[in-house]
């Protein structure tokens, strides 16, 4: 069944946004009567059934919002976007389908491009949660500067942290454990992954002051999308998390 | 340092492949002195010496060869094409930095277009190769269709496999367990994921009397390229595979 996103969701009859509705009527071609899912991205679920479509719009009559109340707490990914928006989008894409639970793009002093696509962006993560069923819409923040990165979410202070980083050996900082291992007894957790170039060596140094445990990905060298779909999916392995 | 993929690699003097003296010469503007990383992708490394680079070319000096005699064996990924053949490209190159052992193309009842874009593939295989400093490339295999695999690839039918799928029920097929833990303590193994629109029950019945389990990959609806990164990456975390 198809999916439509509506961040207002509750019983009555409702208009469709205009993107839903254009993907309703004129891709699928769907006709009144016909039953979509609808979803609110904080937890609501109902069915919707097509009272109106034409080439104006589409309206939906909700009947009965389910309501998961709690939203699951699990992954933080804090991620220097990459060079090229489109490995960026991936990265958000697959990381929301993983069950990903939040994602904090960062400017770190190696990158490149420093464009906060934030809108573009949110579309990717919607889009790729109706895709995949979730309930909960991972939660996209604002880009900010690396720096700023604890004032802008006191909150991390307080959870297991991790950095990854590619360096064999960082002043003041200790050697890196495994990201499989380290993570597997945290019901929730955040990890910082560095742009192209890496993290600088005073980065992980900050990053380390502020709680994180350095750690690595395994032996080969992932570009920064890789790293983030492979830590997300190494994620699921923990206990009770599947 | 720049690799190149060489796969007649031995000492002496030799001329680099036209993409690779194209690589070397116009993107990276390299000079005659410099060094290069040279790779077969069949376990022999070696570094060279830039002897001769003008416009028609570039020549290489390669002192001695490393060998890595035996091929590492691992995660077999028997994969659907998608539709949209970026996606499937991307799933090549994210298996080949997760370091998947081989790739099976594999056209099933519900595969769209089924074109074998082999040679593009394979360059893809090749830079990710290179970008991520493997030693051995990955195996691509030419695409078969999915009843022809066991007579392609016999050597599958004596491997732990299993198959991927989103169905509740398969008749005379056992209920799904999870690849996650199944896979953890398989020191190699196969894993069939289907196109847009899942295996058929059939399909499933057909890799479930050729030894596959039946697994899934966790809650949420994955898309192909999704499912093979993300088996990867947990296929990383058996024990001694880090």
């Amino acid at each position: 069944m198809h999916t439509c996103h509506f961040p207002a969701l509750s019983e009555g009859v409702h208009a469709l946004p205009p993107e839903e509705a254009a993907h309703v009527v004129r891709v699928l071609r769907m006709r009144e009567g016909e039953k979509v899912r609808m979803i609110d991205g904080k937890g609501g679920v109902a069915l919707g059934v097509l009272m109106s479509v034409d080439k104006r719009g589409a309206s939906v009559e909700v009947s009965e919002v389910q309501r998961e109340a709690i939203r699951p707490s699990g992954l933080t990914l804090v991620v220097s976007p990459t060079k090229h928006t489109d490995r960026f989008e991936w990265l958000l894409e697959k990381a929301t389908e993983l069950g990903v639970d939040a994602l904090m793009p960062v400017w770190s002093s190696r990158s490149e491009r420093r464009i906060d696509k934030h809108e573009r962006w949110s579309k990717v993560v919607i889009a790729a949660t109706k895709q995949c069923q979730r309930v909960w819409m991972p939660m996209l923040h604002q880009a900010c500067a690396l720096s700023k990165l604890f004032e802008m979410h006191p909150t991390l202070s307080s959870t297991s942290g991790a950095v990854a980083h590619c360096m064999e050996d960082v002043q003041s900082v200790p050697t890196r454990e495994s990201w499989i291992e380290w993570q597997m007894d945290k019901p929730c957790a955040w990890l910082a992954i560095g742009p192209e170039g890496d993290f600088s060596e005073e980065e992980v140094q900050f990053l380390h002051e502020h709680g994180a445990t350095p750690v690595h990905l395994g032996e080969l060298r992932l570009r920064t999308e890789t790293a983030g779909i492979a830590a997300a999916a190494q994620f699921m392995q923990g206990s009770g998390r599947q």
